[in-house]
């Protein structure tokens, strides 16, 4: 039971970034590359430091902190993202990247050395709440964006993302995908309400469902909303209205682990007697399964058109974001499964229904996730909550099989080491098994 | 066939009010009681003060100006509103504003005296776009809203009605009610397709549709897009796309006159991966008759609460504007319509879609409206247009009336008098008829 990594840590940790950006009612808002996200970057690269990480920024603004192994060559990653949607909790993200600082102090602290480097990593916009497509800095990590296209991505209130990644100093100089990973560890609550009803320790995670952002845009004619009979309106407003209520009806349709939400739909000139000119919202469909969300799309489609038809308005839609389902390494997940039962916490096996960066360091390395549970199932939400016990446990999970896939080297004296390098030190010892 | 009024001098003046809060694509958006309005009033109250009128200013910021007739006692008033949607054309009130003044000018320049005063009319916030209800001005001049009550409005963007007055100086001190109207006309555009669709030229209108406008709030639960199933959803978005999607059902199945409009609707936190927390949307719905409009009302709130139920989300409603059907005064109306076809035009009687002062002042004085064809049926909308053609055949029926119901009196004499009022000098004749 137990590991050598420390919760109490790692909590007031998450607290002390939560502060940064928080909201006055709880919560927290760190909107990617925004100044609130540029002083949480500050906030956790000076910890980082402090813990004698060799800490690099890329292109895209992804910021790796290393801990070297007695041996070159690839890392055991532990990674996640603190960038967080406007109206966020403090877990969603920073609970992974936190958690891996917490096992790299935590080996120091034991005097435990490794013989793979552990690096821990922050993937720029994970979230995609202010540029899409989302988890875009483990995108253009892994080679599935152009950097240049990425940096000319332009943010919901105008920004280019290049521009705002300069604002903020993260603008790195590190070569994309210079830090090798010989597996990539998420550590993340929930986001649901599964494991807290069941009342389950540990999630452990398959894979991530499929994820499918459209927007759709509807272009009909504002007139007078008293004096417009209703046969001769083209009424953008109502045209969403109908699109939207029918992502429900088509979701409930197919049933089982579909899910689809508008989560922004927006009216011009949105105004109470007059009827809109124009609508945009989005839809954001998602299943574990690439056919069935490919039916849903089709239907989806055949929605726009039928309803673009019946009210007399134009539809135009623009893809924001599509990954297929993303099944997890089998054997990493059987370590991550393994070494909770190891530890004498309960587990259930179980898809992700949100996107993670780990669905993309899955196509360079075996990739995993650990999940432990959400209070309410709530994320995304001011009132995000996970218990400090539910912590601890999902963090000895993770510094037990780090530790693991890492190797364990000559523990003592690279833990002195280590302890230097954190003052600026160095020893002939960590000289000695660097080259070992 | 015409009248003693100048359709150019009328249109020139249009197209200059139009100028003040121009777009730039075209269009106008005054706010009532923004900068743009107040710099809207100053140019009318220019107008009215060079035009030699008696302009005075009430304290809910109604602006008339009174053109004196040989007989004291109360005026026939012409009148309307010149604050605007967001994107909003010229004609939409303003035509009503300035054909008054336009009449009394005109009057001038043929040295016509009348009996009665002719009072010009330009009422507050009669759209209802920035503060509700819509049509408040005239509703408070006629006693059916307290004026502190008024003051104490706040608009979409957060100010008080009151400093929002005094802002644009035009808290005026003038007793609520002090010009008394014998009668009351109202000239605009008809905001919709019927008139241009058959090739009438006069629109008699009959009176003017209930109006009932609902904003309706759901409160549900925000929470991750992907990892909350359907069945543990409080989705206000879904909620709120299936009210408004609803209100066409209800208005379509309703048929006939019915109108609905769902306006404004809009989703907070507003992001693609977040179900929504919270929903506002506001629905506007119109008939001729109460009972049908009553009916419903009724269906809408039966909608919300099988929705709410349904989408387990908690709904509240507030009834931003309600009014009744208007008919107008059959004699006066009668007179329109004789007075159109006198002029050799052809007319067509209707109910008006949209809400108008002359609605509110039909409480206290035989009101009556004049219709001329919109462009496309467009209103509340930057192209709305109406032909100058059209706009001289509405000013020669206004014109006509408006001498008519006033009485000519010594024209000759007082014609020339009005001119030295103009600019500022007073005759002896003059004083004299004043006190006839």
């Amino acid at each position: 039971m137990g590991s050598f990594a420390k919760a109490e840590r790692l909590l007031a940790r998450l607290q002390a970034l939560g502060e940064v950006g928080a909201l006055p009612g709880g919560g927290v808002c760190r909107l990617a590359l925004s100044q609130a996200d540029g002083a949480g970057r500050d906030l956790v690269c000076g910890w980082m430091r402090a813990a004698g990480l060799d800490v690099i920024v890329d292109g895209i603004g992804n910021i790796f902190g290393t801990r070297p192994g007695t041996q070159p060559g690839p890392s055991v990653m532990i990674g996640s993202h603190i960038d967080t949607v406007a109206t966020g909790g403090i877990y969603d993200g920073n609970l992974g990247v936190l958690a891996g600082l917490e096992v790299v102090e935590a080996l120091d602290d034991a005097g435990i050395a490794t013989l793979k480097p552990i690096t821990v990593a922050a993937f720029t916009n994970e979230e995609g709440a202010r540029f899409a497509p989302d988890m875009l800095g483990s995108l253009v990590h892994v080679g599935g964006l152009d950097l240049g296209t990425a940096l000319d991505i332009v943010s919901i209130d105008g920004a280019r993302l290049g521009d705002e990644l300069a604002a903020i100093s993260y603008a790195g100089t590190a070569p994309l995908g210079a830090i090798r990973a010989a597996a990539y560890l998420e550590y993340h609550i929930e986001q649901g309400p599964v494991l807290e009803a069941e009342g389950t320790d540990i999630g452990v995670v398959e894979g991530v469902q499929g994820i499918s952002w459209t927007e759709v845009t509807l272009s009909g004619r504002s007139s007078h909303a008293g004096a417009t009979p209703m046969r001769l309106r083209h009424d953008a407003g109502l045209a969403a209205a109908r699109i939207a209520a029918g992502v429900g009806e088509i979701v409930r349709g197919i049933g089982g682990d579909m899910v689809g939400t508008v989560g922004s739909l927006k009216l011009s000139p949105g105004l109470v007697n007059v009827i809109a000119e124009k609508a945009v919202l989005t839809v954001d469909l998602r299943h574990p399964d690439e056919a069935t969300l490919r039916q849903a799309e089709a239907k989806l489609a055949a929605l726009i058109a039928t309803v673009a038809a019946a009210e007399t308005v134009t539809a135009s839609t623009r893809t924001l974001a599509r990954f297929e389902p993303v099944a997890f390494d089998k054997a990493l997940v059987g370590s991550v499964e393994a070494t909770a039962r190891a530890l004498g916490l309960s587990t259930r096996r179980l898809y992700s229904g949100a996107g993670h960066d780990a669905q993309m360091l899955a196509r360079t390395c075996p990739a995993a996730m650990i999940f432990v549970p959400s209070v309410d199932g709530l994320s995304h939400n001011v009132r995000e909550l996970t218990q400090p016990g539910d912590i601890a446990n999902g963090l000895d999970v993770l510094a037990t099989l780090a530790l693991d896939l890492a190797g364990r080297a000559n523990a003592a004296v690279v833990g002195i080491s280590r302890a230097n390098a954190a003052t600026g030190e160095t020893t002939d010892s960590n000289a000695n098994l660097k080259e070992s």
